[in-house]
């Protein structure tokens, strides 16, 4: 018995190849396509790692000039400068003064949301944004501190030291937090790692800010009713125990004038909205607020009168902070995780922003390219006491809308800032906290998108959830509770898309030629006697168990629906087309498969492996030792008249036998 | 020129809509497809849960019936028994005492390997055979104590206490763990989360095993060499460290008795695979070693003379131990982290086992059901005074070789190992210590698969990786280490599959009918001005950003090429057969190409969306709104000859311009 089913089997294989080489012609699978494996894996690396192959056209030049295309790909200023002249210049000229106009309320604002000293967002206005100028590659983007980050690190180093009970300490982790971040992007620009940052979906990010912004907002609470004791707590459970709890501090002078800065900035962003080329009054309205508020507080003396102002500024540029990063292991570990935490979520802000805007004026952005230049930003940084920067999204928008042409408006933004802190900076003193919380207020209404949560409901439920973790896990949690859960969920999500590959049954459509899934085409027709599966995605171990099992329920289905007009399955045709990849865990299933349906009776065809999967299969043996060559289609069509062929011969020899 | 463009524009949709409709008759995409949104939660509910469908065909059952069929689905006994009859039971008989002569030297090895009383060797074998036998489906599995896992559960407990320091507390800790194992095991299993164990890839598992088996391995130097002095690490560095420290209490006599045994054991072994009608020589060989060497030891008085022995075993049956479940939080911690780790692993080896030995039968294994099987049988085992059992591999083995028919073998062992704790437990006194080191020592020499190495090698060199960074992460550092080094590195690369998809040009080859990648078949040719592109796997947050550069750069690729031979590149083609699903971020990248593009003035043309990628583009309103329905087609041949006649229209038009 088991010779002539050896026999039956040879026939059937013969007669397919026999009509394969007949009708397909030409057109075969390659089975001894191979490449090397030098080539192999330096084709995988390319993709994963220069996706967007930046030293393209580099192969044909001679050496000096490509030398130097490799130095302006990593020092674009080379690129811009020697084309640059006055006409540009105007443009940056006014692009930069708006935007150091915004420099100084957000930069003493956001150190003051991070607890440190006001004058340290000035200082980081002034030495981040030049070099960004030399190192960046984004035309756009307007160097600065930004909120988030500044409470993301608050809120990780006040775990070990507040700024109360050791203000040196407490400075000297934000540092040194600074240089890790910068180390961090370098190395990530360097290794071209790029693809972390793209674990924070769209989703993720719009319900992290959004959240953040939020607790932001409670955070200024405190400056609006002109507290003076606060929780270090960020979740709104604790910060709004604590302003309930203190309540005798409330200074209804803070909350008059508060309210008054309030409705000031409001109506200077809503007029933007009716008459976009006014952007410039809402841009500076921050500025003048300050100044408003300072003269203010100045005329009233408000420090004796309920309206806390911001206190001393120091006239001279960043002293050298080098010598205060602290590498002790106690304390470094913090540290470190301040930094690439913060660090992270720096990047992801930076070249979103970057990105967006660029691609309004179809510019194009390596993001690689902009870590190492965040990276050595903030490793400098961190040298000359400035904190955490990068490109922030309010600040860069209104460089955009200020019409600047290449990053020359930082390198105007520092001069500015550099004036200020050598001659101004004394003058700021009188700055009244509470115009800071509103300018913060202001700022962060606009991060929570509530139009985009309802869009995501709308269109998918999933991608909802995940941005709905990101913002309530920051409101009622951390900051870093809200990040992880909700990355954790998308990269569950993304597990999952791998685990539970789609696959499905085929059937044609429009004359036999084109084979499409029956369940989306209810017209097309199958074959009786062949199925015909779609399987799709890379096949490996996270899958090979349910592909297995799934098949196997296909097969079984296709069975019991074949009974009932009585037509047995004899052939199961897998179309590889989408399978990108196999390892050695799907090899196995294959071989599984196989042997399972072998002891049914019911032959497997293979059609359309693709070249990594073919090489595989070849060297494993499946192809030449188990499935036998003649078994590989390059299409359906091919596979099913083989298959038809084999069953009719099969079917006219046992009716010969009877 | 902005309406000189749009006409233009509207043109090309025009015709190409007109021929779509003369050309595709009947075959179109449905664009109006949309499943209810509960059918599609279920529907993928469903596939993610319940992959091999449980419950097929009782839909059509009357209520009864079907509430019977439930009840055996879950209580596979009540399946089996009533068709049990003499004829299988002498198999089972067989099998059952056959396996009981190796769960006597295991328990007791096992349990000493992991610092217990040898008694909760046999104790572990008495209670869970039995429950495995009502709610275990598997025919071919035999229950037992497993060498990893005690090891494992040893490492992880003693960082919180030793045997030496509290005997009590370490076995409180142990039937803990168990009972959190069970808990674990059993809410996967309901919870239909099997695919948690689909991340344990067979690469991490052979590496992970070959690495256990060599700390295990080394373990046993203790007991050859009759030490009394060990480490509680497992690392070759601090064993191979201990073993020469404390080479004083080397006792030649040991050592002399342990080469013995293990060239006995080492020969039956080989014998079995000579002979393989012999393999209860090799079954039994480690029960005759317990006893030739407990006659030896008692004959000798082994223990006065360098052989140590195991000591006292108490006669009677399993006490009870739900009393002795620790939950104080400072223990429980470690308790739940031993059970969960020690859990997975024996869920998979249990699994694996299962289904290896149930596929040669041609039986079918539900994961799921089996999950729950386990948890049941280590809940009650924790209140038997059991540590954690699962299906070991030499002990089905043996039992499928011994011909096993039903579970019912596992009853037979059972009621053997009672006999032997009413009666005969206290002989096993005199039981050396180096019998049980030198049968554990043979029992693991065959998980060290040095072919299977080669084969990963020889088949896939990341593979390969990942078995090594097990096998390595086990040997040099911890259990825990090598086994999560390995999970990560191949959840890296599931991930990185993902961030990576592959993307092909197309070409047609035979008659212009089919289409594949032109770098797997040379010969297939593209039609100049139309780029044809096919995106593999999913779109979304992880890929978009990557799959956004790749095919603007195939799009730099295909104009360089154009310009040579002057033909613009006028259309883009973008096959989405393979994309199974498209998220948020998904979406939108497909709407910023589009931009891109058409600031270019390259047309997009989509074809074959699948039934959910369509709802999607849909729903956004991509399709409608700014891509056109025109421009989605079924096949891209479809599309090619759209865009050939719309590229013909504009020609001529420009011609009649000239």
């Amino acid at each position: 018995m088991g010779t002539e089913a050896g026999d039956h089997h040879r026939l059937r294989a013969l007669s397919a190849r026999h009509l394969h080489g007949v009708g397909g012609a030409a057109a075969e699978v390659n089975l001894s396509a191979r490449r090397p494996f030098a080539e192999k894996v330096w084709s995988d690396l390319a993709e994963t790692l220069f996706p967007d192959d930046p030293f393209r056209g580099f192969g044909a030049l001679p050496p000096a000039k490509r030398a130097l295309g490799t130095l302006k790909y990593f020092v674009p200023v080379l690129d811009w400068a020697p084309r640059y002249g006055l006409a540009k210049f105007k443009y940056d000229l006014l692009a930069g003064v708006t935007i150091a106009s915004l420099a100084i309320p957000q930069g003493i604002s956001y150190a003051r949301l991070a607890n440190l000293p006001p004058i340290i967002g000035l200082y980081s206005s002034f030495v981040p944004p030049l070099l960004y100028a030399v190192f960046g590659s984004s035309n756009n983007l307007a160097v600065g501190t930004v909120a988030a980050a500044s409470l993301l690190l608050a809120s990780t180093i006040e775990t070990e030291v507040t700024a109360e009970e050791n203000p040196e300490l407490y400075l000297q982790l934000f540092y040194t937090a600074a240089f890790f971040t910068g180390l961090f992007q370098t190395a990530l620009g360097v290794f071209r790692l790029g693809l972390i940052v793209d674990f924070l979906s769209r989703s993720t990010i719009t319900g992290f800010m959004g959240g953040t912004a939020m607790i932001i907002i409670l955070q200024q609470l405190k400056g609006l009713l002109g507290m003076r004791h606060f929780t270090t707590k960020t979740d709104i459970i604790s910060v709004l125990h604590s302003v309930y709890h203190y309540r005798h501090e409330w200074k209804w002078q803070s909350a008059v004038l508060g309210i008054c800065f309030l409705l000031f900035l409001l109506s200077s962003k809503h007029l933007r909205k009716k008459l976009p080329k006014l952007f410039w009054v809402s841009a500076i309205a921050p500025f003048m607020v300050v100044v408003i508020g300072g003269v203010f507080a100045f005329l009233v003396k408000g420090d004796e009168h309920g309206i806390p102002i911001v206190g001393n500024l120091k006239k001279g540029l960043n002293p050298l902070s080098i010598s205060q990063l602290t590498f002790q292991s106690r304390h470094m570990k913090t540290a470190v995780k301040a930094g690439l935490l913060s660090g992270i979520l720096a990047l992801a802000e930076g070249i979103a922003v970057g990105r967006s805007l660029a691609m309004v004026k179809n510019e194009q952005i390596d993001g690689n390219k902009e870590m190492i230049a965040f990276g050595i930003m903030n490793i400098a940084g961190s040298f000359t006491s400035c904190y955490l920067t990068t490109g922030p999204f309010s600040k860069s928008a209104v460089n955009f809308h200020a019409g600047c042409k290449t990053p020359m408006s930082n390198v105007v933004m520092s001069v500015c800032i550099m004036l200020v802190l050598l001659f101004l900076a004394p003058l700021f003193k009188y700055t009244p906290l509470v115009a800071l919380s509103s300018i913060i207020v202001v700022a962060m209404i606009g991060l929570i998108k509530v139009k985009e949560f309802c869009h995501l409901y709308k269109v998918d439920k999933f991608d909802f959830c995940i941005c709905m973790v990101a913002f309530l896990g920051v409101v009622f949690f951390t900051m870093v509770t809200g990040l992880s859960a909700s990355v954790g969920l998308s990269v569950v999500r993304a597990l999952l898309y791998v685990a539970r590959p789609t696959t499905c049954k085929l059937g044609s459509i429009a004359g036999s030629e084109t084979f499409r899934d029956v369940k989306q085409y209810p017209q097309a027709k199958s074959v009786p006697g062949i199925l015909v599966l779609q399987l799709g995605s890379p096949i490996y171990f996270v899958n090979a168990g349910y592909l297995r099992e799934r098949i196997l329920r296909w097969v079984d289905d296709e069975e019991d629906l074949g009974k009932g007009i009585g037509h047995d399955l004899q052939y199961v045709i897998l179309d590889l087309g989408g399978v990108t990849s196999v390892d050695n865990s799907g090899v196995g299933m294959l071989l599984e498969v196989h042997k399972s349906l072998e002891r049914r009776g019911i032959t497997i065809a293979l059609t359309n492996p693709r070249l990594e999967v073919t090489e595989k299969l070849v060297q494993s043996g499946y192809i030449r030792d188990v499935l036998g060559e003649e078994w590989v289609f390059l299409t359906v069509k091919d596979a099913i008249t083989a298959c038809r062929y084999a069953l009719q011969m099969s079917r006219s020899k046992g009716e010969d036998e009877v």
